[in-house]
Parts: C-alpha cells; structure tokens; sequence
C-alpha cells in the first residue's frame, strides 16, 4: 500500500503543494469533513483516476455552521477516517484544525448571489458563504487541478462551480452521484444521529423522490404533483418533518412551474434534531 | 531593452504564469487601472527587484464603480501604458478586456467587514467588494508570489492585506510609499480630470496633511486638532469640497481619538466632480 501522508500545517499543505506542481504533477482534492462514509469513500475512487496525486481533507469548518446547529456534536473519528484513505490510495491526507485555518478573526467572506437565495440556503443563513470560503482558502493551500464533490449537496456544488467559474480558480469541479444505502437513504455522516425508529423513517426522503421521479417517468411536468409526492411520503412517516420540498432549475436553481429543462428535487427534512437533504435531477428527453 | 509580452486573454495569462511557476520562476504582479503615471513606475520599480518576472495588469474594473461615478469617463491611453511599460522592464502586460474578465454574470463577491466601514468604504458602497473581488481574481490568474500596492490608497491596500490572510492567497504585499507632485499633491490617474484653477487648490488636501503632521511632531496627539488642521485648509481652497477627513488606527482602521500607536489621517475631497485622496501616517516613537 503507498504511503499516506499526513499534513496538518496550512504552511506544509501549500509548500508541498507548490513542489508537486513545480514537479508537473496533477493534484486531485477531496474536500471533506471526515466521518468517512462509503459516500466519500466513492469521491475519492472518482478522484483517483483524475490526476496523480490524490488528497483528501478533513476539516470540520465552524463558519458554515449556524449558532443552533450540530457543530458542536458533528461526528469525528481522525483515526478511522486515515485508515480508510489508506484504503483509498489517498497520498495525501490534509487535517488542520481550527486555529491552524482561522489563526485570526477572519473579516473575509466569499459570497455567492443568486443561487443560495432558496433551499438550504434560504434555511442555513451563512452557511454557503461559510462553505464557498473554505472552499477557496483549500484550494488555495491544495492547488488542485481537479476538485471532487458530492451530488448529494446539490446546491452545494452548484455555488461552488459558479465560484470557481467567477473567481478564476481555475480548478476542475466534478460532481460524483449520490451513494445509498439498502433501502435508498443518501449516505451522510450525519446518518449516524440517528435512533432506530428515526433510521427507519429517514429513508421516506428518498421514497418520496423515488415516486415523484416515477410520476416525472410517466410523463408528469407540473412542479405541483411532483413535489407532493415528496411531501405525501413525509407526511405518512410521523418521525419526520419537512424543512423544504423545492422544484428548481438545474443549473440556475431558480424556482420551476414546470419541467422543460432538467430540473433538480429537492427535500430537506428533520427526523428527531437530526437534519437530512437528498434530491433526484429530473430530465426531459 | 526587453522584450514587452502583452497578454490579452485570462486563459492564456493562467497558462504562461503555470508555465512560469514550473520554471521556478519567481512572479510579481502590479496591479493597475492604467493611465500610468510616476507613481505606477515607482510601484513597478518597487516590483522589479522582488522577482524574477515584473507582471503590470491594466484593467479598468468596472465593478468597483458606483453608478454614480466615473467609470465611463476614466482615462485611458493603453500606447502611451505600454510605452511606459517598456520603459520600466516589465515582462508581461496582462490588459484584459470587461467580457474576457466578466464572460458571465458574476455572482461571487469577495466581502471584507470591518476594515471597509469607514473612510471610503463608508463613502463608496460596493466598492472595496470591487477591488476585493478583481484583486482575488488577478491573483488566481497571474499567480504572484508578490504584488504591490500604493500607499495612497491606504484603506485599500489594508483590504487586501487582511483578504490575502484570510483567504490563504499566498502572495506577499508589498505597499509603496505615495508619489507626489512638485507642490505636494499626490498622483493619481484622477489628476487629469482638474481644471486649472481646480489642479492649484488641490494641493489644500497635502498641505493640510502636512500641517497636521507639523502639529503631531510638535506633541499634538488629539484627534479633534489634528482634522482640524486638514479641513481648515479645505474649507481655505473654495473650488474643494470635504469629503472626508478621518484619523484611524492604521492596522485595524477603528477611529482613534488619540495617537498612541500608529495612525493614519485620511482626507478625500471633491474639486468639481473629481474625488482626490490623501493620507500620512503618523507614528509616535
């Protein structure tokens, strides 16, 4: 098995860094927040094949956390997740903590319009500029040509192709399908909150999605029917209750009526404190 | 003399500083809107001997404009900038166009709080986002390992400063003292605007600087006296109008009522429609 590297130092990332690149190498990163789950387990796998040295970060980022939310109690497991990048051929594994990324008051934010207004961000104020600024501070300390991210976080992804697109970071964003579980629940390191009885009704998230895409199948357009398959599942599992059901343009996440270009589904919903996404990208032939 | 490459295209300026950062090379950037004058070339002088290749970009941004202001009549002589720039051993001129720099709309601003909530932050809404947002992209596309900035342009070069630190942008700032006419006034790209009558009462802006360093260097540590002395000569000169005048803390920029550490007095005035800036640093032993 090829070493694995461990780097915690932002200093040691970016001189490392500047060394491969100086050597001509590719450099894919893996952006993550440990708790490694099979989910990353397959951003990793479509990583490696993009470049020559993989690395995977770990770095649970307090500012895209709101005041009432699950920072405090996000899973950790360091040595888990380092011996499964092993696993993963990662090559290089990079783990600050807080202070190493934020050593003073940060005044800076990286702010994307337009494309946070609804979804997650309409519910989780702060929480793209949180993300979308610890993006571009790891990719400056990376230097990636080639940045995996999951398509579970939809709206996610889209802010930060947009990003990238307006900041010139010239960094290859990938978007790797979403990984499920048995019965179909998206995997999520926060799927480990959950009671037994919350596991069971979590999976009516992607029930509902799986029956709106069929009605989409059998040729239903209107944004109407196939949201309230969504919200019908949600309803019918007493341990949940919806945060969002949203029908909006695929690329530019504007709210749809009906679907003529491919259009994204997705759901948010609470099962006990714990808070699920999933989505289903609806395309027209 | 050496060859003057000028690069027009942002894809094509990524590719040569790639090219050149495998070489080993050593880049630095000025940044600029052209219509250079002494001050530019002491900037570029300053740059010359920090690296290996002297990076001049010119680019009128138009986003840090308000709708209120100059953009459409801001001077420009692209020939006259890179006879200059020949002159004074740049390598490359990178001199984008607005579509080549914003090919989409743009969505994404860099935010910086704090430091921009006075002085022309307070005057100019938007516009440090501007320079935040251009100056991040400029550096992911010119890729210095140093960059210099004008001293004149106190409050901005603090911005980029704290931007550069947050955001791990990796490049070294450098701030260069202001030039200044033979009476006092500083240059500035603005300075072509004045009509004659209004290009002599635009020395009231140094000179009441001057004044409040007298004062300062004769023990006066107050605040109120200090701006005293730069709108009194302000209110002397009836073609100037004050826009501001301010003494702040010159690393954080809070309003300071006494100089106990260094301090920056900062003066912006109006001489008809064109808005000057000014500033001295005032340090107690």
């Amino acid at each position: 098995m090829p070493e694995l590297r461990v780097i915690r130092e932002p200093r040691e990332m970016r001189f490392h860094a500047e060394d491969l690149r100086r050597d001509g190498r590719r450099i894919v990163l893996v952006p993550t927040m440990g708790y490694l789950h099979p989910g990353h387990l397959s951003l990793l796998q479509a990583g490696r094949s993009r470049g020559d040295v993989l690395v995977l970060s770990i770095f649970v980022n307090p500012i895209q956390f709101g005041p009432k939310e699950d920072l405090a109690r996000y899973p950790r497991n360091l040595q888990g997740d380092l011996a499964m990048a092993r696993g993963a051929s990662v090559d290089v594994a990079f783990v600050p903590d807080e202070r190493a990324m934020y050593p003073t008051t940060p005044l800076t934010r990286v702010v994307v319009s337009g494309l946070t207004e609804g979804m997650c961000g309409a519910r989780r104020p702060g929480h793209f500029e949180g993300v979308a600024t610890v993006v571009t501070k790891l990719f400056n300390l990376v230097q990636p040509h080639v940045a995996v991210f999951g398509e579970k976080d939809f709206q996610q992804l889209a802010v930060i192709r947009k990003m990238t697109r307006d900041l010139d970071l010239g960094v290859e964003i990938v978007g790797s399908p979403i990984v499920r579980e048995h019965d179909g629940l998206a995997m999520s390191s926060r799927n480990a909150y959950l009671e037994p009885d919350e596991r069971l009704q979590a999976v009516s998230l992607s029930r509902g999605l799986a029956v709106a895409e069929k009605r989409f199948n059998g040729g239903e357009r209107g944004a109407a029917p196939l949201l309230a398959a969504v919200t019908d599942e949600l309803a019918a599992s007493p341990l949940a209750r919806l945060d969002y059901a949203e029908l909006r343009d695929a690329e530019t996440l504007e709210a749809v009526e009906r679907v003529e270009r491919p259009a994204v589904l997705g759901v948010a919903a609470f099962l006990g404190k714990t808070r699920l996404i999933d989505n289903r990208v609806l395309s027209p032939q």
